[in-house]
């Protein structure tokens, strides 16, 4: 059949994750937990499959779970959203932007975001006939030239996709992002996709960034955000979507198609965990103790690590040792030192090398001392 | 915004239920069991979550599923399907409808289908810019007039949606369609999407009509089923798709961006259930019993019963002792018999009044009793 995205190939994440079981390397390479989420958690989910939570959740969510998170929400981050119509439960974040962005942006439109990028974000506004207009960050400290965003500004765009926490960089938004990105949009119809999967995981004592800290841009906001990242179940597929009620009945249209509803015993127990706040304000000092651990045990290797403000993620240069593009060094770093991570060349749409990987540090602390001490031989 | 559906709604299952729930109705709506599962089969996933099969699951699916899948496939329909490239696990058999057209539906392209339908098929078309061609059933029997569909397709036609055992009228493909369909797509390039969710849901000793029991059908043909339906919960999100290797690498393309993957214990517990084939075969019967009781408890009633010959469903007709339409007598028998049903009418792109109404039976003998008691008194 003719391809709808004749460029795209496996997600990296899949190419890595297949790489490197066939050559049984350490996996510092997906943002995925190998370590236990809390037994209460599981046995929460038990509990509510033995009580017949087992049927078609309502499309929207379960009920409980859209109270408990704009509670939450509004109690973090001072905004309200209302229970029935703008918080609406998905089965994955990935999902949610793909809803988001299938109800939202038209043919012709073009979508703004930012590269490096995760990688769903082109190819699924490709999948709606629209342009995704890429702007780099800058390769020194990661940060948005807002007058290049400016720039690309035109009567067709229809959306600026925004990541704070930044996979993969760990870059996070600062007020100045805030305030350009408040201007810009001042007066427009563009919407702000702002994917928040990794709210809980920013270091440092620096604040989270939420669109939902800012009326002007949470009036014109959807903020995607996942359970799996908080809770250490990145299986369990479960998201939320917050935006104001107008955008969200468009989400919604899309959503009951694509997914119906999300996994009914899972929802339950997000909805009992979410009573607990410190289930999720422990994160980031959890996170920051591996970011911390990762990069002292890697100081004595030959790699220059870039400062991680938040997610789980970390960048670290070879380009100084190595001739490599950024392929071939992590294809060399599975295969002679069973060690598994991610060409920053991913991120970009046109594969540019680099010189830098991605480290996962969402792994136990003997994984991360074990793949430490491997790159530390390189 | 302005609306990608303007004419679409909130779907029919979400606004009856709501309605259901406000009277305090009982809901023969929705096709989701109100009985419980096998006890194990919860067990079994509160085992694999116990055993830490917590983070995302590959992409295309826990490999002990795709080879049990495989495996079930080819005993029961005489197909292989090679577990790698050709079975794909997906986040719920809705997922797979939309990944699957979405990978395949080119703008400009033409989808036929058959109405009444499942009400996802026509707008995840159009979101594809493509155009959703609709084929009356006959409102006899509602059996496909084959000559309608050659006249139908013609080069711009890209992808005809079956889905036997059909919601919502319970018809099933008959040896007749199976030939048809094969004559009519031979020699060209349209790719059958099949909806088989009811697959294990045939009545009266027929036999599923699988697109992979006939092989000039099988190449050119994407099978959609779900986990839910078979095993009683539907609020657990796991499907499954088939389709040669390269129309499921589009699909994979789609699929890895709209969720990467489904849900992880889940699908460990469903691949340990597919080991016992009793768990899918004695599905027939159980709710074979269940339409013939519900059929029984209304043959008193005011409704003529139209022939179910699978699925969930049932339908019943009004129209010879009632004026109303559709919709206004689905809501007066929520209203003053509290008891829901679904509008025919809703399974159609233009909601043209039919005089019937849908009733499921997936629900236990109780409820089918006392839906009975309330419908006889209409
Ligand atoms: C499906 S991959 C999701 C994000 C992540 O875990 C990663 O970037 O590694
Ligand atoms: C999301 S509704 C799925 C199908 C079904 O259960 C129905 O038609 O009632």
């Amino acid at each position: 059949p003719q391809s709808k995205l004749p460029d795209v190939g496996t997600t990296i994440f899949t190419v890595i994750g297949q790489l490197s079981a066939e050559h049984n390397a350490l996996n510092l390479s997906q943002g995925a937990p190998n370590f236990s989420c809390q037994p209460a958690l599981i046995e929460s989910v038990a509990k509510a499959m033995r009580e017949g939570h087992n049927q078609y959740a309502p499309m929207s969510g379960v009920a409980a779970l859209r109270h408990a998170l704009s509670a939450k929400v509004d109690a973090l981050y001072g905004c309200k959203y209302d229970a029935d119509s703008e918080v609406t439960v998905v089965a994955s974040a990935s999902e949610g932007l793909y809803s988001a962005i299938s109800a939202l942006v038209h043919p012709g439109d073009e979508v703004i975001y930012f590269e490096p990028s995760f990688d769903s974000y082109a190819p699924i506004v490709r999948l709606q006939g629209a342009k995704p207009v890429a702007i780099g960050l800058s390769m020194d400290d990661f940060s948005i030239d807002w007058d290049q965003v400016a720039s690309a500004i035109n009567s067709r765009t229809r959306m600026i996709i925004i990541n704070s926490p930044h996979n993969p960089t760990g870059a996070i938004f600062t007020d100045f992002d805030i305030e350009r990105l408040t201007a810009l949009t001042r007066n427009t119809d563009i919407v702000i996709l702002s994917d928040e999967v990794y709210e809980h995981v920013v270091f440092d004592g620096e604040r989270h960034e939420s669109m939902a800290c800012h009326p002007q841009l949470a009036e014109r906001s959807v903020i995607v955000s996942s359970f799996g990242k908080t809770y250490h179940v990145t299986g369990w597929r479960v998201g939320y979507c917050l935006a104001p009620a107008e955008l969200m009945g468009e989400i919604r249209k899309v959503h009951q198609f694509m997914m119906f509803s999300a996994d009914t015993p899972m929802q339950v127990a997000f909805a009992e965990a979410l009573a607990d706040p410190q289930s999720y304000l422990g994160l980031a000092d959890f996170y920051q103790q591996k970011r911390d651990l990762l990069a002292e045990a890697l100081s004595e290797s030959r790699f220059e690590l870039l400062p991680s403000r938040g997610s789980f993620f970390m960048l670290a240069r070879f380009s100084h040792f190595s001739p490599l593009t950024d392929d071939e060094f992590v294809l060399s770093l599975i295969r002679d030192h069973q060690i598994a991570t991610i060409p920053l060349s991913a991120f970009y749409s046109n594969n540019k090398p680099t010189g830098l990987i991605r480290l996962s540090f969402a792994k136990d602390d003997d994984t991360l001392y074990e793949g430490a001490r491997r790159l530390c031989r390189v």
